[in-house]
């Protein structure tokens, strides 16, 4: 196995990410614009196999025809050139002034409609250039105030608009899917579909649910706290997992979108672990691309961006590396025997079995000796643990 | 309006919080057991409408069908005595060191079968009691260690055992429905299913999604630092809010079950609003039991579990009459016009049009003036947010 | 008592706070910059009674000397036609990109030097407009990796600004403090000295604690889940409670900067309460500005910057007028004696009494009944915390 | 370098760790109690060099002084038999019914002498068992409610126990030091000296603060999202750092007390570095115990206990190494110089200079050209994480 990213390992970059021009709250820019050429040749240099962007990403917001087209022209020429590939497109809504209460469900029905136009137009785009997958981050639609907005009604609209994007792409014959993207806060105080399990949730209301599936982003799902690798795995459990972000968040703070592996370590290795492997169980993995919607810390220069870029491949290659010596580890696997990891995809139900079978079961109930659970029968869940830390720590 | 609580109010309470004795991770109980006769009374008195209980809260664990049908038949006498109803069950799978690692999902098959029958045999006393809902919290469900459980598998599991139920209650002609309580952690480092969303997608996969919706917590939901109101609200839209736990959480720390509205007053204010009214566009209201799932501080002698009831209804009905204030306040009605809050209730698209004539509507796109929302078409959400906080002050 | 403003109520708010534009990390301004002339026209019209800001606020980093003067001008101009004053003052080392690894304990010693002679230019500023308090926030002084930043040398570094600046305004007889700023986070990963416990600490390592204080912030704690008014009693009891900033915040997250009372309202309650009235059991006040640093939500246009800056002010009133009859309620006092309150002012021992006396007292340990904790002796704190909600929804 | 524990490495253990029975909020214990002269003999077994404890853990609350001797005396010649020491000690104040309101800060002023009483006692055994530090964890002293506990009364109630105590160690003439344990929340809402910071700052107001100083848990610092590595080195900045609380926390939530390792690796890492090498820059290192504070999981039987204590050795000692490799690693140092980490331990003033010749100096300020910051003078900090990630996976 090799730690140096190839094509056949599907890295994926936002413009946005290496483009990240330093801006935060507090203070402006310290790294000039990045042309779109120069940042397709870069990733390419480094190993990754494809590009993502926002509409506003490659031509800004209000930009003519000729100007929007120059700049397409130089991304195609630019793909062409190198091979990279453009695996997801998505579009800005959270930027401008107008989408200042957010695109699709803003309290102001006509910048909804000046949303719903934008998006169309962009995903005319993402199937021009063969984008597989839309991805759409509702970062504005919510609310600081409760009073504010009516979450019905924001969803609603959130489905209104979803449904005729899917009406577009199905009636135009796109090979496109839509994934949503949730975040929990930032910039809005509260965002709509704020964790994978609203989202999940919320697709199942809309027309054409089987075009419509999640991109769970690492820091997003821990800055509510929540453990990244069981949301993919309900997410890949109910068939949505459709595209990824991968990144890293130090805890519930403000969005850190730091270097993969640079933040919860043991989570990575799990999430590689099912990405690449199906679990501790083995199962469903992965096949989309690794998509890094990271930023380049402001106190680096443009060495710094090209350094945190490859940081990022290599960090997930060297997780791909121990979770699969983890996974051949007699030890580990003597160890999840000993817990009963495995025991658990048996079904509780004997075949055939009913509740009326099992009620008829004293084994199950009456005679079953609940006394042994004290003082015995361990499952062995920290050692389990800690062969997952050594085998992280390359240790064994 | 009054603030003294009526069984019209159908304010109901858990029997293990009134009947919380003290103990915590740090220290042991500072309170004896409360008798579930003297608990009803009490409730009774105190102008509750219902009690509801885990079969252990009622009988211990392991009790002979002696000591548990002598409990059952207290309790039914007090109920007779008092006129109190038994609005929800549920049944506790996280106590005894034989759920160790959870009920429905613990790696251990044969523990699952012992938890399903444990279920089944609540359900049959659920029934008999006349209960409605029968809350699942699985609150061992889940893991410490990413490695000791495979989360599709428990999520099957899961699926499994619900299923079963499910079954059981319709071939039973049981008039019950289930409710799922999410929780993100505590007392396992992660919990399956941790929030709302993840409790609403899990339902639209079981074989029977409309016997099954959720319980969600105040707490629970603010321990994952969301919006609680907004989680009741995704949960109205998709016609899942079965029933719910009401107490106080100051932040993202441990589960502290305070009294509702010793937490976020902001959010209970939202909460009892949409509740009652139907929140700011009105809209479906709940008409469930108000269930107030707490625990009086461990610093309280009885007297002070009595104030600690009696402060929960006497904080939901001061809130009801706030709200009740807010919004017929013409001022508040002005200033949710101005915010466009209703127009958020309006279909994006005109009656009849698709995208196809959104797309000739120049006036939606090319036409639109984005700039006039740079320095002008302010949305006036602080303003709306300040009449909210002065109604909640009593102030206006 | 009125809850219209007045300039005996010592509001202060910062020039960056009604000034910001809305600007945050997803997103550009939506408004256009403020005029200092007119925000001081504006704030005297609304009640308050200081402006302050940093350098950075009133002439852009890099200004030549006589744009800044000119702006200085304006700004002397405009105070003596309103009679606003200048309580406090600050400086940006954040914002310029050479600022980018902090100020005064940016790795980069020139940086660090640069930042020094920033501060010291500004300290004149302040002198020459009667500024008694001089605020560091040292939003920048921190890192994201812990390798970055060698935790010591930056404490080392940032004693060593702080003692210069404390020798230049003895040696320039400046009637000024300083007053730091704690933060945990945001924009850096983790900011040195992160609560107002770390910078007390930090104070008395100082060659000149005494002119040393904090100027703690409301959302600022609280993104770390700490209580504030605790803080704050912390930094008063150490005497160290030099100027205060408020605003409000929903739980842990990124810095909200929401008005006062839009956040917490059961700790904004107790905060006001002990900064008027020295908390429930009396004591030092606080007298120095009421200063807030807040941000008019993104989705207002100007209108709504007014109302939000008039809306902290108008809670902070509201809050003042429901604490003082909190404390003149006779049930209150009743339920602070039965809770004991006022007991803790009490010293545990008695007058001239040291170990070998409360050895010898056989009641307070041989004779000490402590079975009686049990099952009674309850605080009663629950009805103190009902009566305080209570209190602060104006329903007593 | 070895990975097996030896007593050289100072590892020491509470007897409530190795001894915890399971018992949390939602359930009650799954193992049977640990007897004091096992848990000596195990310990020894596998490495530790020493055992701690509270009063309560080695004789239960209110035992006889016959019980009490006889549990010390079979805690005694354990510790002969086996070369054991008892480095530490420290009293419970906060597990019986008594302490409901806390032990020194109880509003209850019979309550506060008789935990100086129970206190005073054990620091006599203490002294007899040769512990060279006392450890107090305040855990009861703090409040759920601001109006139930007057702040500066407790600090002033804290200060005359712990000058009492200093009182009575200096006349005895007992070689003991004071550690006082921060902790932000649970079992309280909000604790007394809620991080390391705060019990810094509050030390400084002790009549004899050279004999207190901190005992900093992982977890309780992280549990407010703080760097733990960064409240150590402000610690050891401080000469503070009496004795360490070891163990894993994943994230703000419910105390976990997992194995050291298990909760958040890069700091771990970091804090690995900083104990044993004193950091990034060398310096001050930590010479007293490792101290494990944490609780093998209630999954685990009695095998699993001893896996778990095992674990806690192994992986500081595996960081040790890849810590030391990280700073004989060339690369590493190049780095870190890049990264001017080292720049840093430089003053920024120049030996003899005052604010005078720093204004003086064109070259500081008016010379000094900003404008090389932007899109230049990067850091390098992204690679130098990178180097620590690899380090930290053995993958260098």
């Amino acid at each position: 196995m090799t730690v140096t990213p190839t094509r056949e390992d599907k890295f994926s970059f936002g413009l946005w990410t290496v483009g990240y021009d330093g801006a935060d709250p507090f203070g402006g820019p310290t790294r000039a614009p990045l042309d779109v050429v120069h940042a397709v040749e870069k990733l390419a240099e480094h190993g990754a196999y494809g590009l993502t962007f926002h509409d506003d990403d490659l031509f800004a917001f209000g930009s003519t025809d000729l100007e929007r087209q120059k700049q397409i022209d130089r991304l195609t020429a630019a793909l062409a050139d190198t091979g990279l590939i453009v695996p997801m497109i998505t579009t800005n809504l959270f930027s401008a002034p107008v989408f200042k209460d957010g695109g699709f469900t803003s309290n102001d029905r006509a910048v909804r409609r000046f949303a719903l136009r934008k998006v169309l137009r962009n995903i005319d785009l993402a199937a021009e250039l063969g984008a597989k997958t839309f991805v759409m981050w509702g970062g504005r639609e919510g609310a600081e105030y409760d009073a504010a907005k009516d979450i019905r009604q924001a969803l609603e609209r959130y489905r209104e608009a979803i449904n005729l994007l899917g009406e577009y792409v199905t009636d135009k014959g796109y090979d496109i899917r839509f994934a949503i993207e949730p975040k929990p806060n930032e910039p809005r105080g509260d965002i709509l579909l704020p964790t994978v399990g609203h989202a999940l949730a919320f697709i199942t209301t809309l027309e054409r649910p089987e075009l419509v599936g999640v991109n769970p982003e690492v820091g997003h799902e821990q800055m509510a706290g929540l453990n990244f690798a069981s949301g993919i795995a309900q997410a890949l459990y109910q068939g949505k997992l459709f595209h990824i972000d991968l990144n890293g968040q130090r805890g519930i703070k403000y969005d850190q979108d730091l270097v993969f592996g640079h933040g919860d370590l043991h989570n990575a290795f799990a999430l590689v672990d099912l990405l690449e492997h199906g679990g501790v169980d083995g199962g469903q993995t992965y096949q989309g691309p690794r998509h890094f919607d990271y930023k380049p810390s402001r106190t680096e220069d443009e060495s710094g961006v090209w350094d945190s870029a490859a940081a990022n491949m290599r960090t997930y290659l060297l997780l791909k590396e121990r979770t699969a010596a983890f996974r051949a580890d007699p030890e580990v696997k003597e160890a999840l025997e000993a817990a009963k990891v495995l025991e658990l995809s048996q079904p509780t139900l004997a075949d055939g079995e009913g509740y009326a079978e099992l009620l008829a079961d004293a084994s199950a109930y009456e005679g079953f000796d609940t006394d042994r659970y004290f003082n015995g029968k361990g499952f062995g869940f920290v050692r389990l643990q800690q062969l997952a830390t050594e085998h992280l720590l390359g240790a064994r």
